[in-house]
């Protein structure tokens, strides 16, 4: 008996069955509609970089995480952790043959040795879309209206795009005289949806005094109306500051676009919205879906000044978002469990006589020109055991035709659903019947009832 | 002045830019409503595994150009160099949760560390489809038609599936005594497209004798008909060869099958097919181009005993072809050059006023409603700027919105291909425009002109 290997993946790695992967598709493909409207247009890089390209900042966690090795060529070389460093190298590469303000999209895989513990993946599916070249409002709103755009395509029900603004938060510390604590401010603040308002407190009371905390803490609420957070904000900094004046030009502005184009209830200005990274210098900003907050954000991004300053001395001001696959998966798989899903194939034609293969693939090629998924099956084997296939493979319709029925130009279509047979006189009427069974399905599978 | 770290690839590696990624994307999504039309769905692994899991069989000439490494739990792991090792472990690991026969589709990259002398990159995409769990003449046959269908729908012009059965190439093998040699002599025939017929002769006397290799000439020297191929073939083999009747009897209802579906005409019996490969035990094809003979097979593949028998003693026959995206890529921008391409954006917005930005944006996403894509230009620069921006982007149609044309309740649309400038009266009559120009352009870059 032969010893066999034992077949299994890679901690923290994971195999996509057909269900999930059927469903990850249809996710970036309405994702790339929604894109693609926008006038982004889809690159690719490799998996493998010279590991000097991708670490070049060097030091930090992330390095620790990345899976780095030498080629067979002695090369340094890692695989990508991020689609952000690839981008920031394929721009300062690329810059020449392209065009500014240049807007792309890019979904791949990325990978980080991260502990497994925490439920993390080692190997997951990023989705980034960036406008590079241009500093101005209309490319930050252009961002916001996109994430808008593609999170309605999904049909997930209501969501809330959180902004802010880096630069007012920064002068609002700096009218406080605490401008160097900046960077641990923000990332204490940016807890504050996972530890609560007073463990929050706590931490900025560490940082200052009480006085300062609960400033900051006023900060940071956001009012009701969009207009009356921006002000109070702009109010909590130095009346002469130009700096300020700017950032609160800059929201205004966005804000004014989103609302002309009909969309400002899907917006809010939060004060608390920082995002951790260093990297942004203007507008952030995060998704929660209504139904479902505890999620998470479900599409993150922001303004920074500089993508590709370790590779070129070209300025490459650009703003941009990730949305989070997984979590978006995770929030459709709760949602499309009540709905109807489009089957694949529609049609299995049953393998009732080992003489009339011909004329089954001859059918099944006849409805596929009509847009119909079909497959045969393939050997004459018991009828239960075709059905069982059938059923496990969720296909609703089976057509059973025999010798007799073919004599008789009747084509018999089991409705497995209700295991009611149906006879068709001709194939334009099981076309007609069908392509209406479909486009039904189409319907409540649609948008129209999120 | 700071160093630079200098933006590049590594060796063999590639990017893609938006007009080839756009073309691939492009690609992918017509094979896989052809696969999803025959009932394939898509399954994904992960791209890192351990290394005895893809390499098991040890030794060989791709264990060489794999890219292995140990992780950071000192794990001897390795990048995917095939999607069919993936494949087999899939299977092993999941039938339980699947159905049998299984049909599924992978389309993702695959790494080797090959010579990059002769042009061959080091990450590339491979394409499979595979039906498991059968072993019968309507699988096979289902392959052919996958095949046919998916490259209809590409509009690449002629092409022909050359088939042929590994088993009757052995049975007449062991009609003339030489078994033995059988897989060198199956390598030395697949060469006689690339090397030539007085070539092959000279490798296969140097094998055999004068008279045999004239008699192997004369086996896979294809015939003008099927069936005379075929009747020839099984008359080279022993009369009573029951092995030979069984491989006879499968080509002939596999042609029966594509024959009766009409399409007679894109297969053909070709008897020196062989795929160098042990691995395949039936039927084998290629598939060439007309208009590119040249380009090479753009889809190979045929029947295997045993997919997964290194991971589980299930036995998983099975049939499948893996389709030349590369060559595919080539041979579509040969024709593609002469076509016109869908434009994205379709219309870019102006900025001529730093006053509309709200304006601009609002008309975007009206227009988005309708299918169209557009994008703003998000800065109020020099028109010169911004046509040349739209014509390196290839961008035909640009709203020219000013103040004046607002108030008068005036669209003006530009025609970037002649300089034209049309001005319409209402957003319905722009939005009309625009769907009866985007749908005239969808005809003539559609499938009626190949």
């Amino acid at each position: 008996m032969p010893a066999y290997i034992e077949p299994r993946v890679l901690k923290g790695f994971r195999d996509y069955l057909p269900t999930a992967e059927i469903q990850r598709k249809k996710l970036i493909q309405k994702l790339e509609t929604a894109f693609s409207h926008f006038g982004f247009v889809p690159i690719d890089t490799p998996v493998l970089e010279y590991a000097e390209i991708l670490l070049g900042k060097g030091g930090g966690e992330t390095d620790k995480q990345v899976y780095r090795f030498k080629d067979h060529g002695d090369r340094d070389v890692a695989m990508r952790f991020d689609l952000t460093v690839p981008f920031a190298r394929f721009m300062a590469q690329h810059v020449e043959e392209l065009y500014l303000p240049f807007r792309r999209y890019h979904i791949a895989k990325v990978w980080r040795g991260e502990n497994t513990q925490r439920g993390r993946y080692r190997e997951f599916m990023q989705c980034d879309f960036d406008i590079v070249g241009t500093d101005s409002a209309s490319a930050d709103a252009d961002i916001v209206l996109t994430i808008i755009t593609a999170l309605k395509s999904l049909d997930i029900g209501g969501f809330m795009v959180r902004i802010n603004h880096r630069g007012l938060f920064n002068r609002f510390l700096e009218n406080k005289g605490m401008s160097e604590k900046s960077s641990s401010i923000l990332r204490t603040v940016d807890k504050l949806e996972k530890i609560g308002v007073q463990a929050t407190r706590e931490l900025l009371v560490a940082e200052s005094d009480e006085k300062t905390a609960d400033e900051i803490l006023y900060f940071i609420h956001p009012e009701v109306e969009f207009q009356e957070t921006l002000n109070k904000m702009r109010a909590l900094c130095a009346a002469d500051d130009p700096l300020a004046d700017e950032a609160y030009q800059r929201i205004n502005a966005v804000y004014a676009i989103v609302k002309k184009a009909g969309f400002a209830d899907c917006i809010q200005l939060d004060p608390s919205i920082t995002r951790g990274l260093d990297y942004y210098t203007g507008i952030v900003f995060e998704t929660s879906l209504g139904k479902m907050p505890e999620i998470g954000s479900v599409c993150s991004g922001g303004r920074y000044n500089e993508l590709a300053n370790l590779y070129t001395d070209r300025k490459l001001p650009g703003v941009g978002a990730s949305v989070g696959l997984d979590r978006l998966i995770a929030a459709l798989e709760t949602i499309e469990a009540q709905k109807s899903q489009q089957p694949c194939p529609a049609v299995l034609i049953g393998a009732l006589d080992e003489a009339l293969f011909a004329d089954y693939h001859a059918l099944a090629m006849e409805l596929r020109i009509h847009g119909i998924s079909v497959e045969v099956y393939p050997e004459a084997k018991k009828l239960p055991v075709q059905f069982a296939f059938a059923e496990k493979k969720k296909i609703p319709w089976m057509v059973l035709l025999d010798c007799k029925a073919l004599d008789a130009n009747e084509i018999p279509l089991r409705i497995l659903a209700n295991r009611e047979t149906r006879s068709f006189k001709s194939r334009e009427g099981l076309v007609s019947f069908l392509k209406e069974q479909l486009a039904s399905l189409n319907r409540e599978s649609g948008q129209d009832n999120g």
